[in-house]
C-alpha cells in the first residue's frame, strides 16, 4: 500500500503539472451560506459485518463529529443521507438497475444497517435523507431544498469516495453549488480508491480541503444573514 | 355551480372544436405495464379540519379503492405519495419557497395529517413517497423507480386537481410516461376547478378516462411479462 | 365569452375567499436578482396558420417588449424557449410521447415556426433554450444556469397559459426560484384558458401580477450587487 | 507509466477480489433496446491546441466509427454530446460555478472546437446535444429523449473517463439505464485516469466491455421490434 502511494504521488504529481499548464484544478471557494451533506455514514457503512462496510472509521468518525458540531454552533444546515429500500425482490422494486451492480439488497428500509451510526446522530432540525442512488441529489430533494434554504455552497464527508461521495459532489457542481470535499472526513473500501477519487474531484468537480481548513472557514463565517431572505 | 358547469360545458365545446381541428387532444392509450399513482390521499387532504381539506369524498374513496385492489389484483406497483415537511420554521426549513404560496407549515412529517388515509392503507410492498412539492415526481425518486419497473404507464389519481394532481401528470408525460387520469377518483377543494384542469390535462397532457374503462383496461391486461426483464 | 368571463369571476371571488381563510394566496414576492423567461414566443405561436397559432399578439406582443427592453436595461438575464424537434418520424424520435396529445410533429428545428419571432429578436448574450416538453425547466439547463447566476426570481411571459406558462411556473418555484406571472404578457388559444390558469398559478404557485408592477419592481431594483459572487 | 499500469493491475487485483467476496462487480448486461452516446468527441477534445485535447485519438476514433456504424446498420439510435457555452464572461454566463474548476470559457457556442470532429460526422436523424456539465444527462433532455424511445441500454464512449464519461454513466444507471462502456472507445489526458476510472465503473455503474463483445452483441440483436410501441 504504501508503494501504490508512492507510485500514485508520483503519477498524480505528473497530471498537476499537465493540469495546471491548462488551467484545470480551479479552486471553487466558498460561497456566502454552507450546508454540510454526510453521505451514507449509517451502520452498514460504518461497522463491520455488512457488505458495504468500509475502513479507516477511527478517524473518519471524528472528523465527521466536528464538522457536525461546527456546523451546528453555526445554525448551518446538517444533512445526512443513507440508501434503503423498500422492496428487494421481484419485478417491482425500488432499487431499478443498480442490484445489477452493487449488493443493495443488503439495505432495507428501516434496518439496523440503514440506520446513522449513532456516534453521529442526527439532531431535531436536521435531515436524514433515504436515497436509492449513490448521488445524494439524484432523486432526492437536497438541491431544491437547499436552494429554497439560500445555501450556495456544500461541504461533502462520508462514504464512499468511488461511489456516493464522487458522484454527490460531480452533481452538487452541476446542480450549481461550491463543493468543498473534506480529506479526513471521507472513507472508502479499496485500496487507493480514497486516492484516486479525490485526485480527480480535486481537478475538476470540487475543491478537496483538509479538515482544519474548513473549521477555520466555518469559525471566521458569520452568517449573520444566512436565514434572512 | 349547476350554472358555473353549463358555462364551462358551453365553453369546452366549443374549446374541443378548435382542438379538434388543430390536431390536439389525441389519445396516448396505454402502454405495456401501469402503475398505480395515488397523490396526497392522505388525512390533511381526506379528512374535515385541516387548511387543505377536500370535498367530494364519499366518491373518491371508493373509487380510489376499486382502483387499489385492481392493481393488487394484477401484481402491478401502487405508490401512494404524501407532502410533508420536517423543519417548519426557521432559516433550514424543507419547505423551499412554497410555504410562501400555500399553508404548507401545516404538514408535519409523522402527523396524522401527513398519514395516509387507513380507507387506502398501504400494504407490505407499496410505495408511500413523502414529496415536498406538488409534482409527485419533483424531487423524488419516481421516475427512475418506475423505470427500473420497466413501467410505461401511469394511472394518477388524487388530489388536487389544480395542484398536485395537474403537476404530476405534466411531469408524468415528459419523463416518458403515459398519463391515464381517473375521473371518479380525482379531487379538489373549489368549484370548477376539476372540471377545468381536467380538461385542460385531457387536452393537453394526458387520457381522462372514466373508472370504469381503467378498470376493464386492468380486467384484460394479463401482465404475463411484466416482471421479466 | 363576456358571459364566461361573468360567470368566471363570480366562482373566482367564491373561491378566494375559501383560499383566503384557509391561507393559500399567499405572496411569494420578489428576491435579489430576477431572469426574465420568454416562454415559446416563437412565430408557431405567434403568428397565424400553425396548428399552436395563439390570439391576443397585439397587446402580448408589446408587453413582452416592454418587459425584455427593462431587463436589458438593467443587465438583468434574458432567457427565450422555443419547442423544437429533430427527428418527427420513426421509432427515434425526439419528441417522446407528447406527439401522442398535441401536434408537436408542426415544430422542426432550424423551421420558421420554431424561430423567436423577430419582433422580439434575441440579442447577443441572451439565451434561446430549444425545449422538448412543456416546462422551460424539464430536460434543460435553465435551473442550474440560473442557479450559477445567483438568479433567485424568476419573471414568466409567453404562451400558453394552459401548457408551457403554467408547467414552467408550477416548476420554478418546486426549483426554489421566485415566480412571477405577468399577466399582459401571457396568452393562449383557447377561451377562459388564461383566466383559469392564471387563476391557479396565483392561488398556489407564482404571484401573478400587471405588467405596471413588474416594471416598477424593475425600476426601483439597483441590482448593484447582481454581479458580484 | 508501465510501472504505474503494473502498480495498478496489482491493486486492482485486490481490489476486485474484496468486491467479488462481497457481491459487487455484477453484470448489468445488455436489454432489449440500446442507444449510442458518444460523449464530447468535439474536436477540442479529439485534436491538439486546446486546453482539452486527449491523448490515444488515433484508436479511440477508430473505435467510435466501428461502433457509429453497428448502431447505424441496426437502425438504433446514435447520440453526440459536445459542451459549449453562449456566455464565457460576466455575471449571466451558462457555464455557472464550473469554469471555477476547469477551462471551459474555451468551449464557445459555435466554435469549431466545440463541433464534433468530421471523422465522426453526425447524419441526419442522429442527436447532437450541446450539454453544459459533465453528465450527457444534467441540464439535458437525453433521458427523457431515451425513454421516449423506448431504449434501456445505452452504449457509452467518449471523454473523458475522469469526467464526462463516469458522471454519465453514473447518472445511466441512476436514471434507470443499463450502462455499457466501450473500453477502447474512451479516453483521457492524464496518465492512469482512464485505468481507475473503468475499474470503478466497472465494479459499481456499468459493464466495461470489450468493443469485440459490444459489436457481437450489435450483430446477434435484431431489434425486430425496436421502433414498435
Amino acid at each position: 500500500m504504501s508503494s501504490l502511494q508512492q507510485t500514485l504521488d508520483t503519477i498524480f504529481a505528473q497530471n498537476l503539472s499537465l493540469y495546471h499548464e491548462r488551467g484545470f484544478r480551479r479552486r471553487v471557494g466558498y460561497g456566502r451560506k454552507a450546508a454540510l451533506v454526510v453521505i451514507d455514514m449509517a451502520n452498514g457503512w460504518t461497522r463491520p459485518g455488512s457488505p458495504f462496510s468500509c475502513s479507516g472509521m477511527d478517524t473518519i468518525i471524528p472528523a465527521n463529529q466536528e464538522l457536525i458540531n461546527a456546523f451546528r454552533a453555526k445554525g448551518l444546515p446538517v444533512v445526512f443521507t443513507t440508501t434503503a429500500y423498500d422492496v428487494t425482490s421481484g419485478p417491482n422494486s425500488d432499487m431499478g438497475l443498480w442490484s445489477r451492480k452493487v449488493p443493495i439488497e443488503a439495505m432495507r428500509t428501516g434496518s439496523f444497517e440503514a440506520a446513522i451510526d449513532d456516534r453521529l446522530a442526527p439532531r431535531e432540525g436536521e435531515f436524514v435523507i433515504a436515497k436509492k442512488r449513490a448521488s445524494a441529489f439524484h432523486g432526492t430533494n437536497l438541491s431544491s431544498m437547499l436552494k429554497g434554504m439560500d445555501v450556495d455552497t456544500v461541504v461533502l464527508t462520508g462514504v464512499t469516495a468511488s461511489a456516493c461521495v464522487r458522484h454527490s459532489t460531480e452533481d452538487a457542481i452541476a446542480e450549481g453549488f461550491r463543493p468543498i470535499v473534506v480529506r479526513e472526513a471521507v472513507g472508502d473500501r479499496i485500496a487507493g480508491a480514497i486516492a484516486w477519487n479525490l485526485f480527480d474531484i480535486d481537478a475538476k468537480f470540487g475543491d478537496v480541503e483538509p479538515l482544519e481548513s474548513v473549521l477555520a472557514y466555518l469559525a471566521r463565517n458569520d452568517n449573520s444573514d444566512a436565514g434572512v431572505r
